[in-house]
């Protein structure tokens, strides 16, 4: 491989098209070049401000509080639904992919009971069938819903669904992973008691962090939920309302990453402005995938601007992994399919990237399908 | 303060005498420079690499596993705990110190039945006391031990435990985090049912990546045990034996911080070597501050090496916090105490510093004793 056709980021490492983890930027790498101590007061007052600063990116007011959680994503939204869902509560869990049924898993480890309201991985939640399912079954006390399924990469619409879930007295739970950051979110307008999401998706930080944007009477109201110590959120909170520090010691350096990585959401312009990045980056990339062949699995309007999924090709001689590896080659990563209804591959629109690494993607894709004679690039 | 007078660690950082989150090297810190791809035949391999280096630490033979955790040490106790105690079983949990009692917490929280067998904080578990209750309770399933106590510093006697529990035909649990990858734990000729410990103690990595060193035969045998998704270690092993990876995005900057950390401490000459620097800074350390006039908790034949209790002194004027801000101040960051039977504040001796960082320290306390103007540093 000549060396002027591998692409590298900024700090020399291939290019992450996976959302999460993805391409971070250098700074907020060199944030991580430091060694903080857990119970120093400069560390406090900065968790103080993350938190603080997080529940401003969710639309809270000051009856929100954020609650940090260490490990990925995952370990935010099974610390939501373990410390806030009444162990005698049930569940209604809007499913259009596998981080819908993952909410399903994590009720059945837990023992809470769930019912499921499954939708085609292509489709988007139907508000209306969710009003519905509320009218019918006035046991439901809770309801959860995955903002932005990275599964297929589509929207759900948060602020109907919400809509329906407040106008039906039940509260709602949100996995709000891959939008948090980028995608509007208004847990003060749309009544939501609780949003999970990761420092390391839209926010730009480092994997490892979590957190949850948690209404302050829905926590107060939790005692005895939780089935975790470590994935306590009510717990957590009250430590933290006393002193200000985390229970455990803390992933240090992530706080450090996410700190500046909050830092750099601001001075782009906010959320909005990443969001108008994201889009680009998105309108990039299915444009040049289409102009090679290649079909999104989404029809534009449900597609969100965070990991576009695409149909494997038909032609015969298409192999994933030689796709995957070649295209590694030239410095760019991306994602297997999750899909159970189809054959597809995945590839991120977010990170430290902007549409200039996303064309010299769609290069490499290009010289890719040179290289391993795929002309048949259609489902 | 003169600049010269403040001390500074290779980054630039106070130097942190907290055993967790801890001084890191510059290499390591430097590892996390970059982003990995979580699901890259490269990571993979780091990953597989880093666990196989782990079990050999842990004294572990092909019948072991490892088998990573996200979060701090107290993830992966819990993870232990939920994943191998059986719903039926009976744990009974030696206790000498907080990290003891926690061990009681996340049985409860769990709902997992537990014993109590307890020491006085200064004082170790004793073996003998271990077999009569075991011989008193045939209903006992297994037993837990804290390895290092970091309460008060305490090393507990593991070997004689250990026979202890084997001879029973019980399996021990193993809390290792504060002595992992420096004191000897023989995890095979032992016997141990599993080790739970942190990237972040005496391996010197970044903290919010923890592990559990596990029987496979315990481990293939724990079906249906876990309370939780996240903290599912058969699951995980399953997931990882099957394509090597994390089941959800992992740390992926912690664990490139790990695997240099582990490069550095072969590069050093394995445990042994870096228990006999950790012994010397820890003797360094206290006879300093015994010429100091402060007294250790311990009796010198139970300390650990790994972080020093010493009682609050005596003076009228003596306030915890002032002499904290003073030192820090320094550019040097202890500890408060953790006993319940005694004021104290704690010093540890871990992570990349050596007896020329101790004795800068030691330069500081009395500067600082001079300035607050304490006098009477006795107990």
């Amino acid at each position: 491989m000549p060396e002027d056709s591998v692409h590298r980021s900024a700090s020399g490492d291939p290019v992450l098209l996976t959302p999460g983890p993805l391409t971070t930027s250098v700074a907020v790498k060199q944030a991580m070049q430091h060694d903080a101590g857990s119970r120093d007061p400069a560390f406090i007052e900065m968790n103080r401000r993350v938190r603080e600063r997080l529940v401003g990116i969710a639309g809270g007011s000051e009856r929100h509080l954020c609650v940090p959680v260490q490990g990925s994503g995952t370990f935010a939204v099974e610390a939501m639904l373990g410390s806030l869902l009444p162990r005698n509560g049930r569940l209604l869990n809007l499913v259009n992919g596998a981080y819908g049924r993952r909410i399903s898993t994590i009720c059945d480890y837990l023992g809470r009971e769930r019912v499921e309201l499954t939708f085609p991985e292509d489709r988007p939640v139907d508000p209306a069938q969710v009003a519905a399912a509320l009218a019918a079954d006035a046991g439901i006390t809770h309801v959860a819903l995955v903002h932005c399924e990275t599964t297929s990469g589509i929207a759900n619409p948060l602020t109907a669904v919400a809509d329906v879930v407040r106008a039906a007295g039940r509260a709602l739970l949100v996995d709000a992973m891959s939008s948090f950051g980028a995608l509007p979110i208004d847990a003060d307008v749309l009544g939501l008691a609780a949003v999970a999401a990761s420092a390391n998706k839209c926010l730009q930080g480092a994997p490892g962090l979590a957190f949850c944007i948690v209404d302050e009477a829905v926590l107060s109201a939790a005692d005895g939920n939780a089935h975790s110590l470590c994935l306590d959120l009510q717990a957590q909170a009250r430590a933290m309302a006393g002193n200000g520090q985390w229970r455990f010691t803390p992933p240090t350096h992530c706080v450090l990453a996410l700190a500046e990585a909050l830092d750099e959401l601001q001075a782009e312009g906010g959320p909005p402005a990443r969001e108008a990045r994201y889009r680009n980056n998105c309108r990039v990339l299915v444009e040049g995938m289409r102009a090679l062949g290649f079909r999104p699995v989404l029809e534009p309007a449900l597609q969100a601007p965070i990991i576009v999924t695409f149909h494997q090709p038909r032609d015969p001689g298409w192999d994933f992994t030689r796709f995957y590896n070649a295209l590694a080659a030239r410095g760019f990563l991306i994602y297997p399919g999750k899909l159970t209804e189809a054959a597809s591959f995945r590839v991120g629109c977010i990170g430290a990237i902007d549409a200039t690494v996303i064309t010299a993607f769609l290069d490499a894709v290009r010289a890719v399908l040179d290289e391993l004679q795929i002309h048949d690039t259609g489902p």
